[in-house]
């Protein structure tokens, strides 16, 4: 973890996950003219709906017949425009801290920091990683000789090439490798080898065709079956790793060579951090109080699938709700010596429509 | 009130209101395999959106940027679609009764009648109703010489006519009564005027000239004033209305003669014989329980404005979330020996798809 010592970002509002709720959570916080500072693990906003399907359609979003997973969260980020949300992306809040003055100090695995009044975890169900090959030792090798994201081409020249995966990154970095030794470039790898539990592979039609052409030529293998384990060699220069012990559909085993693995097994979330700070959890969720979507702790609020009251479903709809009734209990949180929060409507309140940036000239 | 005895309808669910909640609600419980009868005093499903402002913008409904009162009616009315609702319009619901076998029994006001397991009341802030002319003794004129919708045109001709309004509506009717008189049509009032509190009214530009014209012509005259008593004649053949007393701007009174008032001050809502059903009201509202949006009778559920909660807001999302409850907790009820109804995506659920009309051949 990088801990650089810049200084805390200070604001009144932080949003842990930009998933549907979360990028909602930002809309509502706007209305009630509050800024928010959003964090989340992934490159892009969207959560579970960019994340784990975002060309799949969606029928229950209120007045939406249908979208994609891709298009709700399109439209729920141009929705939280007016409000200029700063996001944080690529980074997991790490710590979360009370101060001696009450406020919270939020910590990101890129060493963001926040000092903040109030906090809203719109983690879903969990921070979302690449899932992991789970063979016993692997971590021992995890960065060098097994890698979750393409590393540098050199660190392929000469290799032989386990990538692991049978979605579009998967085949997208064997056809690049395969690309490498068809034109004998100075990094190409001396081996490619695809490995997956069975001979399908989900990319755009154009990369699987040049997948084919790559494994007519011999330059891109595929090989079937699931890994169980490794094949390891221990020498003066340490212990390498040397290929992977694979499980064939035949209930055969075989040992893949390999200097380098690649695995690409898809995003998978993990409650991660959430779990250490100090929020009574049951089954992994964070019980609120459903008229307010606070925590028990003060500031600190809950909505979308992390939180749990009765009756609870774990629905992008609801979690818009719970959002809502975040925002006005935040707000009125923040004012606590202010008259109640009033309702307002977006369509006739001048105040709501300043904030949208949609005011028009006062009526006579 | 007529009481034709026609066979009631028999069905799980009748859904009072097809405002914005009202229209989810058929939604929801469509996604539950549910078929809805729905109930409103509105010749068109929109409820508030529709009635108060079809063309203004909304901006908070979650992933619709904008949209205006009538569109966002027409997206939930599409959404419904899938599910065939049975609309039941321009009626009230005037009566709701428990039976003995357990199911309630509902009474419209032309006569409809319903056996039902469930209900669900989206009645919003009250029935939509045309906004009356409040006078004294008025009641005594109303569908003789007072009349909140256009009469037969026979019932106007050679009378002097007053349109009490400044709507589309009321526009309208006074650019037709004044057509008649130009082009002499037997029909024609004898005369037509227009009555406003001020000289301005609002309808399409083309009716506004139309009107300009017939006003130059002496077609038709516009009164300013408000009505604040009648004038009436007592003769042999009964109590006559003969005129309205106006108040105008600087405080004078003067008499508008009349033989026929149409009377166009827009829609109200009212909530009507609700609260004679034996439900517990708090401040004209049903509480119910935010888990189920059950209120204290069984099978009947209350969403949308006309219910409450702790931290209730009379919000178009937080009824959707709102139908969404009720009808997980209605599925329920209607299958009291089922496991527990299961949450499904409508993304990944066969079944969900399948209702929804969408189910593609199975995937291998
Ligand atoms: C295949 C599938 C189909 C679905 N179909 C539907 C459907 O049709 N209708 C429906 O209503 N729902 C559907 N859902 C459920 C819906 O996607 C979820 O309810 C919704 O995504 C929840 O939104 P959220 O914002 O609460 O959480 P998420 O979408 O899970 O987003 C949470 C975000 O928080 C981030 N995060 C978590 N912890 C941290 C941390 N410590 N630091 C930084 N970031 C963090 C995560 O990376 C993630 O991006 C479906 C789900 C799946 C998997
Ligand atoms: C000017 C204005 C602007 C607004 N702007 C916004 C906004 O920007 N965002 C937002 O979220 N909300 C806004 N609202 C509020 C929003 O319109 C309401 O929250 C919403 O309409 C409530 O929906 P509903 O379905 O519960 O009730 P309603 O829309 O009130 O519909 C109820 C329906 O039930 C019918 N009904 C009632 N009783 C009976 C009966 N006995 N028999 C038959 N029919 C019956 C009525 O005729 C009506 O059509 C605004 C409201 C107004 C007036």
């Amino acid at each position: 973890m990088n801990t650089t010592a810049l200084p805390p970002i200070e604001t009144d509002c932080v949003v842990i996950g930009a998933g549907p709720v979360g990028l909602f959570q930002v809309f509502q916080l706007g209305l009630q003219g509050l800024h928010a500072q959003v964090v989340d693990t992934l490159p892009a906003v969207g959560g579970q709906c960019l994340a784990l399907y975002p060309d799949k359609p969606i029928y229950d979003i209120p007045g939406l017949p249908v979208c994609t997973g891709r298009e709700l969260a399109e439209r729920l980020l141009q929705q939280t425009r007016p409000f200029a949300p700063t996001f944080h992306l690529s980074q997991e809040v790490a710590e979360l801290a009370r101060q001696a003055d009450g406020r919270w100090h939020l910590l990101t695995s890129t060493g963001t920091r926040f000092l903040t009044r109030t906090v809203f975890i719109a983690a879903g169900v969990g921070a979302f990683v690449a899932r992991s090959l789970r063979l016993e030792g692997i971590a021992a090798f995890e960065g060098r000789q097994v890698h979750y994201q393409t590393p540098a081409a050199a660190t392929l020249a000469g290799q032989r090439l386990l990538i692991n995966g049978a979605d579009d990154a998967a085949v997208q970095t064997a056809v690049e490798a395969g690309r490498l030794r068809q034109s004998a470039d100075a990094n190409a790898p001396r081996s490619v080898t695809l490995l997956h539990r069975k001979d399908a592979f989900e990319a755009a039609p154009e990369l699987l065709a040049e997948l084919a052409a790559l494994r007519a030529a011999d330059l891109v293998r595929v090989a079937v079956g699931q890994a169980i384990g490794l094949q390891t060699h221990d020498s003066a220069q340490g212990l390498r790793l040397t290929g992977l012990q694979i499980a064939t559909a035949d209930d055969e085993e075989l040992t893949l060579p390999a200097d380098q693995v690649l695995v690409f097994l898809g995003l998978a979330p993990r409650l991660g951090p959430l779990a250490d700070w100090g929020l009574a959890m049951e089954r992994k969720l964070l019980p609120v109080d459903p008229a307010s979507c606070g925590t028990e702790l003060p500031g600190i609020f809950a909505v979308g699938d992390i939180n749990h009251y009765p009756g609870k479903r774990k629905l992008i709809l609801c979690g818009f709700h719970e959002a809502t009734m975040a925002a006005f209990a935040a707000a009125q949180w923040l004012s606590p010596n202010q008259a109640p929060v009033r309702l307002q409507y977006t369509t006739t309140s001048t105040q709501l429509q300043q904030r949208l940036g949609v005011a028009t000239a006062p009526r006579h």
